[in-house]
């Protein structure tokens, strides 16, 4: 099992923390996304990552290769409810935080170049976050999966890791959103310290320094990479 | 089992096609999608169709209701493959046909509009449309279901289905683009005869009277609602 990655990308996070989820041995190669080999075309055209690679099959797409590892490694821990309405209630709540990851980067690089309309991302990203917030308040579970994490809790993760880089990267100018939500705040400390989050985690301060070579044009995307 | 749609959407004919082929037994209630009742935000807070409500519960979006009919519902025929990574393909596919979906009513407003832009809108689309020959010929079967319509089938037929409605909106200034791919050409003419695809079926010329009023600022919602 081959992983096409990035280092910094949240949506290739996702494959890897399903894989590290089920424990499904695998090896990761790093793609430079500023400077895509034309070998990786043939895998996938859109020329994304994440992609996985098995057996001479190409897979791609974040969430259909978290589902297909979910699936096809069945003896393993399952990431999806067996139920089909909570699975498919879960699925809605992904489609639902397209809120927070289309604010994400917005946010930021409207904050960083002095424009005013990062408030209005902002807010629009913190009614994002309130979904989550009070979904989780309503299932009353450490985690949106009950008492470990699940597929939703692991396909929004990418982007929670990120939320406490926002003082960093903006010089204190934008809060980190998740110290408006007491329960998504308990739900992240939670989350740290699983053992599949633990395998791609990368703290506020080196996700800070990424996103800073990013806006400037030179993504460093070997940066810190002993420790991946 | 209650739908929710809109008797010209594509995206609400995905959710009926599902039931249809399941033969779930089902009662539809049409939303006027200018004039949205408050009542139906309560259901579903995005205001679109389709949404599904059964046992006091709601589930929306086309893909994930059409996976739900089919988890819940699994004594009936199976729609997606029973092997995982078929099935993570066809969803590729699945993600690929934005390519056709996000084309479709630009070609025709484009083209009726007299902007010279139809012709890459067009030739976008037909690239799109180029991938699924492709495949189809490469699956060598009637259907990417295989013998009978399955899953990948269903979720692009809509947008097929209207395709004839082109050289009529646009008073044969746009081709039928099924006219360019012989193996489409054949699949369409099969699925057209599909017992879940008559069942929500609608000429061309039913599409393109549509379509007219719908950019005309003036969508007749309930025109042939006889037939329905």
């Amino acid at each position: 099992m081959r992983l096409y990655s990035m280092r910094f990308c949240p949506f290739a996070q996702r494959t890897r923390l399903a894989l590290a989820a089920k424990q499904i041995p695998n090896e990761v190669v790093n793609i430079n996304l500023r400077s895509k080999p034309d070998w990786y075309f043939e895998r996938n055209p859109l020329g994304k990552v994440p992609s996985l690679e098995f057996d001479g099959k190409v897979l791609y797409e974040s969430l259909i290769t978290a589902d297909y590892l979910d699936e096809a490694y069945g003896d393993s821990r399952s990431l999806n409810s067996k139920d089909p309405f909570q699975k498919a209630q879960d699925r809605i709540m992904i489609e639902l935080f397209v809120k927070v990851v289309g604010n994400f980067y917005k946010v930021l690089k409207e904050a960083k170049s002095g424009e005013e309309s990062w408030k209005e991302s902002f807010e629009n990203l913190l009614s994002g976050l309130e979904t989550f917030e009070k979904e989780l308040t309503k299932r009353g579970s450490p985690f949106y999966g009950g008492e470990e994490p699940g597929m939703l809790d692991y396909m929004i993760w990418p982007w929670m890791e990120r939320l406490p880089a926002f003082p960093i990267v903006t010089n204190g100018l934008v809060n980190n959103p998740c110290d408006t939500f007491p329960n998504l705040a308990k739900w992240w400390t939670s989350m740290e310290k699983d053992d599949a989050v633990q395998e791609s985690f990368l703290t506020p301060e080196i996700h800070a320094k990424f996103v800073h070579g990013y806006f400037a044009g030179n993504p460093e995307y070997d940066m810190e990479v002993s420790k991946l």
